[in-house]
């Protein structure tokens, strides 16, 4: 099922796509939290503002390096441990909502990756029952100042800036991770093109990690690595993320 | 005037300090969100819990390299540019909780340090009007596991564990952070010892340049640096960070 989170006539509010009719049926509260329970309330997707499906109480953890040809276009090798780190939940967009290029950066680029959405408290899990305390998976956008990220050392600011980690538009629940295309179009053109099966290390392996540093709270993301074909964005660029079976992302660019 | 948060039979709580009695007057609500609205109700401190002083809801922010001496004793210089990262909500501990050594580090360091409590939102902060969005300053101990920190590139996994941000007592909103001495004792022998005066950036300028970056939330925290001599903690170890005028911050170590 596919699940959004939304603004209609000024309050916020969270539903279920019915892809036949296309519309949102709304729910009682976050399902996350209080479970899907749907309410007898329907709007068409067209009238609403979707917001990113979700903002961690907690935090995004992001890994680099996750697909062999991507680190090799950076000049890297896949790290030996996973390449772990932070972007706060103020970097959080929603679909449509600009990506704001920061004047300490002249370089921005896309990067296309499959977002895991956390449901449970989770605290050493194994690979093989991260499913137990996954909600669901959506499409991020983990934008980069590339400059910055070389020069700084720690990645915070370059990945960090308000704007910089689009997300949508809806949780899939029911998402199988192991295969899908993946890819980011700049102004319709194709840059990123790649495969979930391309991961080196699965959705398990990255939440057996992550859990085994973090207890990751229910609303918590995490970013699993981006395909080959990052390239910059600019002013006036649309940007579009895309994963088989969840949805496509689009946000607008600006300065 | 120093501002609690605690546990007092089951419930949680927000207090002001009496400092002739060594009581707490509790407060209305969250002293940051609901401002200070004492209630007629007052507990002695030895009765109660003290729970860390806030958790953000966004992020620790940290900055590394900001005592001269201490980025010279880990080999460094300071950093041209502030040297930022981030810590997630799930580190944070309180006064007296246990700092666990996680089994994927030999060598888990203190660092006492100043941490900022951000009170407004706050984006593109000069530093002159820093003070305007400072709810007020308490003591953190930024533990590191240092080979992790060393092995890992970013710091995400070595300075995120749960447990790796001791915050408290109390939160001083009337704190000059421009002077005072700073240190942390092992087991009752000073290993770190400095004053504020020696921060290479000042407050100011730090919230300046966070808030260039990250939209600030009320309850963010902003952690300064730690001066020299920073060592190592083993289980069994009982480490206090201290800062003249807030505060001592006491965790037993374990494994």
């Amino acid at each position: 099922m596919k699940i959004a989170r939304y603004e209609y006539q000024n309050q916020l509010a969270y539903g279920v796509l019915d892809e036949e009719t296309d519309e949102l049926v709304k729910l009682f509260g976050d399902p996350i939290l209080a479970g899907i329970d749907t309410l007898d309330e329907r709007v068409p997707v067209a009238d609403v503002r979707l917001l990113a499906p979700v903002i961690p109480r907690s935090k995004v953890v992001a890994f680099g390096r996750n697909y062999a040809e991507h680190a090799r276009e950076m000049g890297n090798e896949v790290a030996e441990e996973p390449m772990m780190f932070l972007k706060p939940n103020t970097s959080i967009i929603g679909p449509g909502h600009p990506i704001i290029l920061p004047t300490q950066s002249q370089h921005v680029e896309h990067e296309v990756e499959l977002a895991v959405i956390i449901g449970q408290v989770a605290r050493h899990v194994p690979a093989g029952q991260a499913h137990q305390v996954i909600f669901g998976y959506t499409v991020a956008n983990d934008v980069t100042a590339r400059d910055l990220q070389r020069r700084d050392g720690q990645w915070s600011r370059a990945k960090g800036f308000d704007s910089f980690c689009p997300l949508g538009p809806y949780i899939e629940t029911e998402f199988d991770p192991r295969e899908g295309v993946i890819g980011a179009k700049v102004n319709g053109e194709t840059k990123q093109l790649g495969n979930l099966n391309q991961m080196e290390r699965t959705v398990g392996q990255l939440v057996e990690y992550a859990s085994s540093v973090f207890t990751l709270l229910p609303g918590d993301v995490l970013l699993t690595g981006t395909p080959a074909g990052v390239g910059p964005l600019v002013a006036g660029d649309e940007v579009v993320c895309a994963i088989e079976g969840i949805g496509a992302l689009s946000n607008p660019v600006t300065s």
